[in-house]
């Protein structure tokens, strides 16, 4: 769009690589950016910078943190003999928003799948191998309901079983609240699958 | 959150006070940029930086450019006798894509809203009169067509009509494409109102 000059489109176009943020809401937010106070806008392109270069891999569940071990794994009133094996941070943060869940996690960084050509090896599976030589109760796979998330239970799930540790997957089904409607009917199917007595 | 570390938790705060964008969103985006090779990180801060730093004000609309004249109001094949105002630069590139107007804009910035205390002195309107001192020919009203919209419109109108200069709004209706059914009444009568003859 030649009606803007060099440092506007370029800054649409940088916004526009983000996920989710189209042509029209990068357009909206550069003008909105351009017009912020001049300390704000550092404040976010500094904020940038810092989370990258002073953010790393917690050395022992992978998820991303500045410490060299996250707050999860260093903290010690926390059961770390049961591992909640997630695909990425964002999962972590789900589960941990709930508050209930007393041990610890491990970030695989994705899901293995076939289609996409991420095998075993592009996830940190090996370091969750590692950790398995250590004193563990309980292994509990909340990898995504998804294709992938399945996958990957079930790979980790054969990987693990025949070490002698427990392992767990988290229940699929209608969601709280959900409007059976509207659920799809793999859900339906599954939720009926999973049904426990009362 | 506390299960992240500061700069994290900094950066999904600066995130998240950009238009549009909720916690999950930020946390989401902030997550993507830990993840952005670090060259690409620099990329788009800079870019911020030096939209910041380099856009100001086009000395004739005031839409935004980093030149003293933005490109639009340079172009001497454009009819600078017939000035589109708008409410912002968005409205402008709006435009500039149908690319059918030939004219040039004026940027308010804003529109005239009493409720949330914007006046008219809040906004681009005496540089507005000021280049009505030139010779121009007629002066198209493309305020948005909501209360604030219409608002500035008249406003505009009434200032401007007495020193005998053409004044013209552009129409509202139904939208291209839009099913009458979904069409709000307001609209659909504004539609009725501004019937043209076949």
């Amino acid at each position: 769009m030649d009606m803007f000059s060099g440092h506007i489109n370029k800054l649409i176009e940088e916004l526009g690589t983000l996920p989710g943020i189209g042509q029209k809401t990068a357009q909206r937010l550069a003008f909105h950016i351009m017009n912020m106070p001049k300390e704000r806008v550092e404040g976010l392109s500094q904020a940038m910078m810092n989370a990258k270069t002073h953010v790393r891999y917690c050395k022992e569940c992978f998820t991303l943190t500045d410490q060299e071990v996250c707050p999860i794994c260093a903290n010690k009133s926390r059961n770390h003999k049961v591992i909640m094996v997630v695909e990425n941070p964002r999962d972590l943060a789900a589960y941990e928003k709930t508050g209930k869940f007393e041990g610890v996690y491990h970030v695989l960084h994705g899901a293995i799948s076939p289609m996409l050509g991420i095998g075993p090896g592009d996830i940190r599976l090996s370091e969750l191998i590692q950790r398995l030589q250590q004193d563990v109760d309980e292994v509990i796979i909340a990898t995504n309901s998804s294709l992938e998330g399945e996958t990957t239970a079930m790979y980790i799930s054969k990987l693990i079983k025949p070490a002698g540790i427990k392992v767990t997957r988290i229940a699929s089904g209608v969601p709280v609240g959900g409007d059976l409607e509207y659920i799809d009917e793999v859900t339906l199917l599954r939720a009926l699958e999973g049904r426990t007595e009362l």
